[in-house]
This record gives structure tokens, C-alpha cells and sequence, in this order.
């Protein structure tokens, strides 16, 4: 089943409260809010608590990674078929955390798609936006690595490279539809994402840092327009 | 509770047999060998699969592999505290499949140690095996590259570098023992190992593709003395 | 100024013959037939021979590979600087035994047109070839790598990559030009590619391993309509 | 021709005054006070000049880094035989600006000692170096990365880590010499390294950014006892 956009990815990455029973339960508002609302919002756990995750929600659980090798003879890798079989719909790859050789991005993409599994590739800037489109993955997502984690929201900071990643990419392959990420905290960043042409947000500390979390979610589900 | 020698540590590798029902089934026969007959085992399996074999069995289960960082803004990465919280008790590193850099082998002891974990570092030849003994991991692991997933054990291709192996890492830190691992397959590999001075084993294709796993292992567990 | 076309460009890799007296006398046979034929070369190579190769010729040296990095604090590296601050004026990246992540194939792209030094990505397939199209390079290189070194010409091997990715290059960045390699060893071949849209080849043991480099080149430059 | 002790290597990295006319303006400037003064000086230029400074100069010169390869089919790589090819007497190794594996670090050693190579591994505490002795280099410079690039010598900040490392090292292997690295500057500092037990020290800004250049080597030279 596609997913429905606009959508909003949250990207638990590996923060200290990213794993056990905090995990559980931002995974658990998470399904809650989107149950609730109709908001479409996938959730990307750690790798180690992937299973239980996806055990305990309805929405889409994605892999923040996969290694670009077939199972077999390896040591410590992770496959794209061991992800599936712990119930992940999908992945990201690319992030600026975990880049990959283009090649590699290309393997992934290709891999997932025949295995029925949603990708995401995450890019720098108009002209990777652009570059990854050729690999024809359903989701790009472009975040200026040097707004991650930061106060301000790539839709107020740079509003441009948004819009450019758009057309760059819909001249190149119209099915990839583009999320914007780095800063995104509000459902002000996330309706003025939409307005520049984005199809949904990648999320990550704006949400597993948030104090009041489900005020948070309420909030940035309302820019979803729900 | 540290790990018993002589010990049987198997990797599971991430072999298509290596993940869901037949992991769990390979984890659940290890643990009653184990039970049965007093050999002191360990069962690496896949990270995605760690935490469901882990609750099952009451055998040691380590990880395959970690990445030499701490939990923080980091994406796909798996530390050492995620691996301990879903249950791993001991971690393998630079397995020539995944091999580290210096540094981080160094960063990943001392980190195991201080929460706790046991560690085996994997080493090609005797001058590795010295190398590594002065990071002070609990175990050194040497396997000859060329030899992994054959038909000839280590203990029968090339005793001397057990035997050397054994020697030079005493020299340099009397406290880590030794292992040895590539191509055993039978009980008569095994009790070559602990004759030529291991510590014990380690395995991955011998066991996970054996035909008659149960019949394996027991012929693996008496060269133990068990 | 600007390398015409068609091009044949000649990676001298790091083969033992690659350095040293053989490797300054395939320089000055490169030269010398560019000079008499009015063909267009360009010569590859090793790191170390660059500066005495580049004080020999007169056709265009590039190097094989690059650094993503600024000058500076760093040790080891190749910066575009110090490559052109011997002579160099263009380089080869991304080869398939020098896989790069996508974001430094932009970097560096970007930083050769800076500083006016000409950038030739290679690819792996018609995919990879799009998606560097979108970097903007003055060439782009399509070698499948399991052709690469190989007895069988991509023109025969496979010619719809290189027709394909001609198409998708044009679709993309109509100024960028594309070459062809792995395998390419006679003056048919490189007939074939310009037959094929190529703007010329990329070889390196066709004729860095030939028995009789002269006659080898001049079939080959004959290919190139000279 | 082994490089006498104390010695002092100067380490260029690749700055942009590292390349070109600077270069060998410092290279010949080493040289004449290694000339004037006995001093056994060992300089380490970027790649690119390797060459041409070697040609200019009597001391050793020695490469920053090589890629752990034969020569053979391989792109952009640096082989040992290349490097000793252009007239490099030696190799710096596992600069904490280029970490390699450990199985690396031991390849490269064997393969210096095989060609009549020095090698120098850095290494960045005293469990490193003596991990590095199991390899048995000529070398192991210690050098916190912390301190690096610093104003204040390692020799000031930690005392302990030069004492610590020689007395490890020469546990495993007492052929190694020890030589320490980061923040030294000045005469007082190195003639406290070979207080401390080192063979000498191993400089790069410290004497490629400073004003008078002349003045400081006269300094440091000092230091060694000349």
C-alpha cells in the first residue's frame, strides 16, 4: 500500500531516548495521532527495536538505513530482505549522516522497489535532489545538512532550495515526489513546505525533543491541513 | 556473569536462513545443547533479530557488530547502548567481513567494557592477534580470511598461527583468550583448537548451513569435552 | 581551453608499467600521435608522474582521481589545487574502482569548474549516467564494470547502454558529453561508439597492455576518424 | 640508509603554502640546516611534489600516506611502488587525518619493510602505540588528535601519554622507536619529548605556519641537541 502524502516522516535516529520504552511511546502517539486524525505519518525506529515497534502501530515503520548487499556470507550487515522480514514498509538512505556511494543509492533503490518497499533518498540540495531522481525512488527528501538539527526551518531559511528541488526533480521524473527536512518543528514550517510545492516533511529531533510531544504532533499535523 | 571457556561462539551471519523462523529455531536448538549437555555456547544473530532471539533463549547473545559511536543525532547507526538494550551481553568486531580501523576497534573495547559487554575482536593472523591484545578485549578471534567458509579447519590448514597466536597475545595481555575460527566444522576441529591452546571456537557456516544441525552440534560440543 | 571532440582518453591506472620510463614513453607516443593525426587525447596519469609527464607533452593531462576536500590541516590527500598546480587540467571521478558518494561527485564537479579544470564522471550504467547528467560535468563515462578489462567491447557487449544513456544524458544536460569504455580495444570500437552518440572512449589496458602500442593506437585514432 | 635518531619529521599535509614554490623553498631550508647543523631531518611533501623536491634535496623524503594495494588495475590509487618510484624513502601511516584498518596498518608496514621502506604509524594514545609495535614499524609517533594543529606542545598537556607509549612499545617490540607529535614548537619542547624517552618528534604546522621560518628550525634543531 503507497503511502498517502502529504506526509510527515519522523526519524527517530539513535538519540539516547530513541530506543526502549520512549521509543514505544512516541511510536504509540504517533499511530494515535494518525488514527485519529488521518494525518499519514511514517515512523523510522532505530534498527535494534524495529520488530517491536511495528508490532505495536498500524502506520508505516521504515529502516534510517540499509547496507547495499544481498544476504549471504556477511558479518554484521543490514539487508534490505532482514528489514522486510521485521515488518519495515521501507527506508530511508542517503541521509547526510550516512552517505552512500551513488552506486549504492541506485543498488538500494532498485532493490527496494522490487521488493515492495518504499524508499526515500535523502539529498544536500537542488542539483542531488535532481541527480537522485534518475534513480526513480518514491520519496527525495532534501535537507541542507547544515540546518539539521537546527532552530530554523529550511522552509524560512532557504525557501528556494525547496522550490528549485521540486521542478528540478519533476522535470526529471514527475512519480518522485519531494519532502523537505532540517529545522521543521511547527505546523507553520510544515503548511509553508506544502505551499512551496513539497509533498510532506522529514522530522527528527523536532519532534523526539519536543517537551510537550502530543501538543507538538497536534500542532504539525494541522499544517498537514488535518 | 562472564562468558565459560572452552566456548562456542556462532555466527549467524546474514546467511537467508539467518533471520525469523529458522534463526529461531537454530537459536532455540544452540540453547538446549547448551542446557543439555553444560558446553558454554554463544549465538551472534542478526541485529533485526536480536531482540526476539535473545528473549527465548538463556544462552549469551552478542551482536555481530556495532558502530564506534555514541547514541545522539546520528542516523541507521547502531551503538553498543541499543545493542544492551535489546539483550546483547557481548559484541564481535572487526570481523574480516566488516573490518574497523584501529581507533574505533581501541574506542569499541574500552566502550564494551564500561557497560559491561564482553568483546571478541577478530584478527587475520598472529600479528593481528597481537595487535589487538594490547586494546585488552575479552577475546581474540584468529581466522585466516582465505580459509572462512570452507571446507578445511584452520586448526588443520595452518595450525601454526593458532599456536603463535596464542603465544604472542599472552605476551603482550595474559588476560584475553583466545579463539580461533575458519573452516571448523566437526568435534575433531574443535578438540584440535583447545589442544593448540584456544580458548575455543568460532563458527558460522558450519553450523547455519549444516544439513543435520542437531547431529553437528553435538560432534562440535564433544570436541568441547562436553 | 575546452577539450574537443571526439576524445579518447587514456587511463594509465597504476599498473607496474604504469610509472616511471614505460609510462613517459606511452606519454610521448600519445602525444606525438595526437600531434600527426589531429586527434584529440588526453593522458591519465599516476598521482607521482603527473608533474614530469604534463613537462613532456603537449596534450592534455588529467588526473585519475581527487580528494573532496579543501587545502589544508589534512594528510595524505589530493586536492584539485595541487593537482592543477602540477599541470593537471581535467580529471577523471566516481571510476568504478573509486566509487564516490554522491554529494562529493557534486562537490567536486563543481569545485574543477571553478577552477577551470575539465571533470569526466564515470558511471556504471544508463541510470547512474542520468543522474550525473544532473551534476553538470563536462563528460560523462558509462563503463559497465564487468566489461572493464575485459576481451569485449562495450559497443558489442552491451551497445544500448551507451546508446540509452546518450538519450538520458541529452534529456537531462544537453551540454554534457558522454564517452564510452571497458573493453575497448580497436579501431572498430571506438567507430562503433561515435556510431552509437558517444563523444569518444575511456580505455586504459587496450593500451597501456598492448603488445604493440603504435600500431595499436593508430587503429584506434583511425576510429576516431583520423 | 636507516634515518638516525633523534630525528625530526616535518610533516607538509597539504596546505595551500605546501605546494609549489613554497614547498621547496622550506624543502631546501631543511635541508641546508640538516646540512649545516647534523641534525637528521626527514621531510614529508604533499604527493604531487614528491618528485620535485625530492630531486632538490639530500635529506629522506618521505610520503604522507599510500593505499594499502598492488599496483595493478586500480584507479587513482598511491602504491608503495610508486611512491618509492619518484624517490620516496619512507611512509607516514594512520595520520589521525587518514585512520586506516588495522589490517591495513599491518599490510603496509610488511610491505615497507619488503621494498626498503621506512614507516612511521601514528597512533593516538599509548594503547595504540603499543598495538602498533605487534606490527613492528620503524616508527610509532603518538600524537593526541586533540592536540593537534594546537599551541600547546603534547609534551606540556600530557607528559604521560610520551612516557606511557615508549614504555608499552618497547614491551612488545623493543626495535619500534617512539617519537611524539601535536602542539610542538619550540626547542624546549623536543629536547623535553627525548627527556620523555622519544627518538624525536614529528611537526607539521608548527613548522610549515610559522612567520621565520628559519629562526624556528634553528629553534627546534636546538632542541634535538644539535
Amino acid at each position: 500500500m503507497p503511502v498517502e502524502t502529504p506526509v510527515m516522516i519522523i526519524n527517530l535516529k539513535v538519540y539516547p531516548e530513541s530506543m526502549g520504552a520512549p521509543a514505544m511511546e512516541l511510536a504509540k502517539l504517533l499511530d494515535e495521532t494518525a488514527r485519529r486524525t488521518g494525518a499519514s505519518i511514517v515512523i523510522c525506529p532505530p534498527v535494534t527495536d524495529l520488530f517491536c515497534i511495528q508490532k505495536e502501530v498500524g502506520i508505516p515503520v521504515w529502516a534510517q538505513a540499509a547496507d547495499p548487499v544481498e544476504p549471504g556470507s556477511r558479518t554484521g550487515h543490514v539487508t534490505l530482505e532482514m528489514l522486510q522480514n521485521v515488518g519495515a514498509e521501507g527506508l530511508l538512505l542517503n541521509h547526510s549522516e550516512r552517505r552512500l556511494q551513488m552506486a549504492d543509492i541506485g543498488w538500494l533503490v532498485a532493490k527496494a522497489r522490487k521488493l515492495n518497499m518504499d524508499s526515500c533518498v535523502c539529498a544536500a540540495d537542488a542539483t542531488e535532489s535532481k541527480a537522485c531522481a534518475a534513480m526513480g525512488p518514491d520519496f527525495i527528501a532534501v535537507e541542507p545538512p547544515e540546518l539539521i538539527g537546527g532552530d530554523i526551518s529550511v522552509t524560512t531559511a532557504n525557501p528556494q532550495i525547496v522550490r528549485k528541488s521540486v521542478e528540478e526533480v519533476r522535470k526529471v521524473n514527475s512519480h518522485v515526489r519531494v519532502l523537505c527536512g532540517a529545522g521543521v518543528k511547527t505546523g507553520k514550517d510544515v503548511r509553508k513546505a506544502l505551499e512551496l510545492g513539497a509533498h510532506g516533511v522529514l522530522l527528527a529531533s523536532g519532534v523526539v525533543k519536543a517537551r510537550d510531544k502530543k501538543a507538538t504532533l497536534m500542532d504539525l499535523v494541522g499544517g498537514l491541513g488535518r
